[in-house]
């Protein structure tokens, strides 16, 4: 139903409403504006011509010791979500089933459909902290199974693994197929998080530019990966996507020569909006997790059904996202914090009036 | 043997060599200005947010006037090639085969083998000025066919397809399935060429921004379909690429509204290059057709090796393509016309003399 509010929205926006936009995670932030000049720099420098399919050496060298890898094993991609679409296309395109924890992003399970693979979904559950049940990883795993995909810190829920938990997950897998690891939230994580890369064996990372940097629409993304599978991800993009847009890359090399100082900047600012939303959401009976990172909240009302819910607030200028769009979680909503902090409290302040009249 | 090529040239010219390039369709030119200041100004205005999968309406609606279909019909692509991946993906990933007509664009026979599909190869011929032989292509076709690929006019040949052979072509497959027509060089053919949309049918066609504007880095096509496809193709754009970036969609906006005069000084351009080809390459034994478009020529040597033609020529600075790249071609090869006139004549005067050599 994520579509369908977004694509509503739209339509209200359309027709002169407006909305405060709680449902889609697109920071309000502007991309920093020496970002945006290094892209100006390179277009008049005419670097708008075809390039390699695995990205620029500069940017692969650059990211490649941020994670303390070789650069061969960094492949640039038009966003985070086609490094995913290729792995999974990739791994699976010989048969197989891909293991997903739910709530999940809605992408994971639309591409898995798209490329009609076998989904293994793996309930977890708020009181339990959003942590992996590893008698339940351990049943879903068989010999057919070849990807198990991991959001750290997790979309919808905010939450990270516990390195504990990250610990038996990895050791439950034991390299008998790769674990994806999705960490585009990790940059700018409240809490200091491990990434699959911290972790032996040839598993692979995605990251993206979108949410630190405020580069959503800008379309880049990069995946770390064995050498081998970095090769194939090169291989589909020459015959796919071609390249990221040169003048891109370099404005992606820029941010991340300012990473440390824009990090710092989007994790405070989302942690205060996160502060306003806790204090809201604590004054109702809704339960809910305390984010670990951006830019959502998840909260349960016993017997919500969420999809009416999120229509109905919609009809008095809030969206949300029912947690029916992250798997079977009818009685959750998310809350994405990507509005000024006045335009939250108002959003949660409707929220908060509209779930006591739901009852 | 492309891809060989390219990456050695890349190499090469790591080490201080000059090469004269005649090996890729990336044109020496500039991105016009106007276009370029128009994605900067877009930037500044903050156009870098997520947007939709089908493409900015404004743009959509400007294609749609320019091929007298509806905007509905439009997808704006991270290139053609990607409309070309995510139309045979779609229509294919059920089984069936595709039939693609040689000399053909590399990428085709790469995406069916990605995607593990049926290839049927229609072989062509210099001697029937590369038209299709319709008899042929009745053979190959059966109840499985579901895609038939046109490159018109066409990469290796540069030849168009004669109005009456595409009339036939249309006849012989009588709606039984998709005609694709990849027509990225017709707005700077030197004669004039039908369109797929000429003709009624549920065809697709798909073009680029690359080759008329010199975009090629920039990486932004499109497609026009029916409307169910279309939106299968957005579906898809959401699930993997999400959009073309905005900034690049009105710097292509901008391009569109310039295409006019822009198209006009391409053509004339490529046209004295493709004249100062022609009468090099006469004066040998070389056999080719006369290009009808930009950026290629094809010419044929019996008994020619030219995989060993095409790198020892590359040890001599000049780099072309080997025909073997095109599908069953090895006599052939192709030189692309991407260079100012006086680099071309550098490079053909090596060729010509390399040929003579090769004997």
């Amino acid at each position: 139903m994520l579509y369908e509010i977004h694509e509503k929205v739209m339509k209200l926006e359309r027709e002169g409403r407006k909305i405060v936009k709680l449902n889609i995670g697109d920071p309000d932030q502007e991309t920093p504006r020496e970002i945006v000049e290094t892209a100006y720099d390179a277009l008049r420098k005419g670097k708008t011509k075809y390039s390699s399919g695995a990205g620029e050496m500069k940017l692969r060298e650059a990211l490649a010791s941020v994670h303390d890898v070789s650069p061969d094993q960094v492949v640039i991609t038009p966003g985070s979500k086609w490094a995913v679409f290729a792995i999974m296309h990739l791994l699976l395109k010989n048969g197989g089933n891909v293991i997903i924890p739910t709530p999940h992003w809605t992408a994971y399970e639309l591409i898995a459909k798209d490329l009609g693979v076998e989904v293994r979904f793996l309930r977890t559950e708020l009181d339990s902290d959003w942590q992996i049940n590893i008698e339940e990883l351990s049943k879903l795993i068989d010999g057919q199974t070849k990807l198990l995909i991991l959001c750290n810190p997790s979309n919808p829920t905010s939450v990270a693994l516990r390195e504990r938990n990250l610990e038996e997950i990895i050791s439950t897998v034991d390299e008998r197929f790769t674990i994806l690891s999705d960490e585009v939230y990790s940059d700018i994580s409240f809490v200091g998080t491990k990434s699959i890369l911290d972790f032996d064996g040839d598993n692979a990372l995605v990251k993206s530019f979108s949410k630190t940097f405020a580069m959503t629409g800008w379309r880049i993304g990069y995946s770390v990966t064995s050498r081998e599978l970095a090769e194939k991800i090169v291989k589909l993009n020459f015959m796919s996507v071609t390249n990221v847009p040169v003048f891109i890359q370099e404005a992606a090399l820029k941010a991340l020569e300012l990473r440390v100082q824009i990090a710092e900047r989007m994790r405070e600012e989302y942690r205060r909006r996160a502060d306003v939303a806790c204090r809201y959401l604590s004054k109702t009976r809704l339960r809910f997790a305390k984010p670990d990172a951006p830019f959502y909240v998840f909260p349960k009302y016993d017997n919500l059904d969420s999809e009416r819910f999120a229509l109905d607030l919609l009809d008095q200028g809030v969206a949300v996202t029912p947690g029916t769009s992250f798997g079977d979680y009818r009685e959750y909503f998310r809350i994405a914090l990507t509005l000024p902090e006045q335009e939250i409290s108002r959003g949660l302040d409707r929220i908060c009036h509209g779930i006591e009249e739901s009852l």
